[in-house]
């Protein structure tokens, strides 16, 4: 590895005459001191060195040279402070300004790139083989502080191993499945059709979101409520109510910055002042169309993200806090949470009611040391496959596969040959039709999962003795659910499961008929 | 009223020599027939007559002027299709596009504005005592057929009524007080300090969004259910589920275009392709910060408001269709939904449990003839006061007070001398404190509305014999109604309503203790 860096330090005043000379001794003794702290016996010529240097006015401007030991952009800022120190006592002086005008970085990778890279902060980056030579954009103290440089470096690494990940399919292995059912399935078709007939929904003017009408919202309902007194309270889950609007910082340290792009995200007006906003209103009297653009100059940048996940919030429920893993050994922290919709962004293509953008989950979450969090998330997948096996009677599978929590923060999980465990399992109903919104016969119902002690690092919070912490999810989507009951038991009422008829009672609520619909 | 229309019609095609004389006999004569139609006898001098013109290559230049009856706007839409009829049979050429590159409008005002009035589509607005002057922009075809001079001139008139009703008194008129009671209130002080002490709820990095946890969750969700089980069912409301996601042109017919300041906006990103986010996690993975300008660029504009009011979807499920007002009267529709919760900006400074960014509420939604839809309103009033007065045993007051779906739609009602009966009731309850977010010692926890024929109008659903149908709306919002619950009865949960506790069982749920919190 070698670092050039050119830059300069720029000072609060104009130097004496004299200083020149005291600032020659300085640097001296900084290359040969201040710089060689920490640098490991042996690999001295890897450490940093002032090469070039000129006072001109209040600025100094100077070339450090370095290879891995106090790297060049650590030591301009080490340099930096003790100068401050130095010229304040001496001349009442300081450092203002701490700037790399030129930052070249020459490094060996690990792995050669398959495609282009692109980075940001820099001026260019040119990889042959596996060298890398990047040219950095000016960087002024705080980049320099943060460590932009080695951030960038692994980014780059980290971009690269992924593009060696993506190539391979991703790592699923079926561990069960049910007998045949099939054909015990009273539809056998997409079910959706029949379902805007019946006025069961109707179609909003938004791709992916439903008016749920009384009859499916009764069978959303009992399926919640199955769930609800068959998983969560058996299991001793309670319940907790999770914010959906997930701020930015919350959503960076899950992150979601990483998956953006599957993200409805959510933007306040930039004034309450209804002044502000009349301009809109005019438009919409005068026009009678939206004014689209006016509106969104009237917005804020993004301040939270739609929940995705729906256990965004717990992590941060816990962030900085310390747990004590005894205690959890005995009482695990258990929650469930079915405050309302959450949003995936899907697109605006989807047709049926299986694929949203709007939609209903339970969200299970839980924490506890590594065994313990691992026996939580098989009983709940134990239960939710009864559920589904002997009182739903589908057709599944479940298979493990690719942990979920990885990819929903941008990150590629390499497969490592031996798995202690399974982090992900997916519970999956097979269809006797393809789904209206991608060519699959299968619909993915559930997934349950063992994060390790990945939030708990990401979210800062951990144990009193700093023992492992786990954590893990599970989403149950009444959404999917009713789905899939609607195609193996039909539209009608009496052929369907007693268990879930008895949280709705002896008869179905109907849809009120209008002249024009249903 | 005087209008002075500068424009050209521009054809597809230069027009022979003769043509020049053609067109003279044309104009004369739509001047005498064409502008004459439609103008009442003896207001002919009102009319629009074509004062000037030139043809230029393939331009015709023109000047129409007019009084109120065929105005300049419309007669140049006019004699554009006329024209285009007449070349097109005789010199296979045609009108390529109508334009009003200056417009003249001058008009007695009903009311003399008492500030400025600024308006779009203007080059100049000039008012001298109730005379407007206006300029407009150049306008096109669109414009001027879908009328943009004349909805202009209504929304003129609009904003200074406004202005003249925005200096009175919102009106009020108390209907009921209920007897003294705070001296029973076993809470004297705003109780969310306490609440976040005990871990029963903790904050969220978002003012007015909070994490529930579960002795709260249990107490909202008891409410909830009592909400249910004492008004909702008695009184043959049935469960929908309303979507949370509200289109623009949805937001739009519901008039939140004119509350767009108290929304909150939602934005999917420009593309579901991860490679176009790249840049995102680059930026979070160098400078640890969310780049939140970068993410701006990557959204759409607005595509959906959150839900405000809850009961938007109800009016757009319901557009175009027609109804049979003889059923509604012995079946009216009666809704009601909890599908999570909605969200009104109220900016960044809220402090208290009582006022929230996102909360919760029960909407009831309802169709009916006028008379039914009066009494249902009613009928939810008088057992959501039994729930507040009986059950929880609160001081309260009940308004009578301005329409609240008008203030919603951003037009301000002027309050008539008489009327036929009350449009919006407020039901406030009396506290012994002053909230933290307001400088208020009362909480109004619902209202309930007869929204007349207005949505049914906006969103144009009608009955098949053209009789009125009305339409109504109450939010019962448990977020506000455990906060009271909680003020009244305390955190002790042997002191709370049996009512509550039927549904909460033996033991109130805890909150899990680690070593720092709660």
């Amino acid at each position: 590895m070698r670092l050039k860096l050119d830059g300069y330090l720029e000072l609060s005043d104009n130097l004496p005459k004299e200083a020149q000379g005291e600032l020659e001794a300085f640097f001296e003794d900084a290359n040969e001191k201040l710089f060689k702290k920490g640098v490991p016996r042996g690999k001295e010529s890897e450490g940093a060195q002032i090469t070039k240097w000129a006072l001109k006015g209040d600025r100094i401007e100077l070339q450090i040279i370095s290879g891995r030991y106090v790297r060049a952009h650590a030591a301009i800022i080490r340099l930096s402070n003790a100068l401050s120190d130095f010229l304040g006592s001496k001349h009442h002086v300081g450092v203002r300004k701490t700037v790399a005008t030129d930052y070249q970085m020459e490094t060996e990778l690990e792995k050669e790139p398959l495609e282009p890279v692109t980075m940001p902060f820099t001026k260019q980056l040119k990889i042959e083989g596996n060298k890398a030579y990047i040219s950095m954009e000016e960087m002024d103290e705080s980049g320099l502080k943060r460590n932009y440089p080695d951030r960038l470096l692994r980014r780059l690494e980290e971009k690269i191993a992924a593009q060696h990940v993506s190539g391979k399919a991703e790592f699923t292995r079926t561990i069960e499945r049910s007998k045949k059912g099939l054909d015990k399935y009273k539809i056998k078709e997409d079910p959706t059709e029949m379902a805007v007939k019946l006025g069961w929904v109707k179609e909003f003017p938004g791709a992916g979101i439903w008016q749920i009408m009384p009859p499916y919202a009764a069978l959303i309902r009992a399926i919640e409520n199955m769930i609800i007194d068959d998983i969560a309270k058996p299991l001793g889950f309670q319940e907790v109510i999770l914010p959906r609007l997930i701020p930015l910082e919350v959503e960076m340290r899950k992150g979601h910055l990483g998956i953006a792009n599957e993200i409805i995200w959510a933007c306040p007006p930039i004034s309450r002042d209804p002044k502000e906003f009349e301009e809109i209103l005019d438009y919409v009297e005068i026009t009678g169309t939206p004014p689209v653009e006016l509106l969104q100059k009237k917005l804020r940048p993004p301040m939270f993200g739609l929940s995705y996940a729906q256990c965004e919030p717990f992590y941060e429920l816990y962030a900085q806090e310390i747990v004590d893993i005894e205690e959890l050994e005995k009482n695990p922290i258990k929650f469930y949470d079915k405050n309302g919709p959450t949003w995936r962004w899907e697109g605006g293509g989807l047709k049926g009611l299986e694929r949203l953008n709007e939609f209903h989950r339970i969200e299970f979450v839980y924490m506890a040391p590594p065994k313990k969090c691992i026996e939580i998330r098989d009983q709940v997948l134990e239960k939710a496959k009864k559920m589904i096996d002997k009182d739903l009677d589908l057709e599944y599978r479940i298979d493990a596969t690719t942990a979920v929590y990885l990819e929903h923060a941008g990150i590629t999980e390499e497969k490592k040959e031996e798995e202690e465990f399974v982090k992900t399992y997916d519970l999956t109903v097979i269809l006797p039709f393809e789904t209206k919104s991608r060519p699959e016969t299968e619909l993915e119902v559930s997934s349950f999962h063992v994060h390790t002690d990945f939030y708990a690092k990401r979210f800062h919070f951990r144990d009193k003795t700093r023992k492992t912490v786990y954590t893990g999810c599970v989403g149950i989507g009444p959404s999917r659910y009713a789905y899939i009951t609607l195609i193996r038991h039909g539209f009608n009422y009496d052929d369907w499961p007693p268990k879930i008829k008895k949280y709705i009672g002896d008869k179905l609520p109907e849809v009120p008929k209008t002249v024009t619909w249903p």
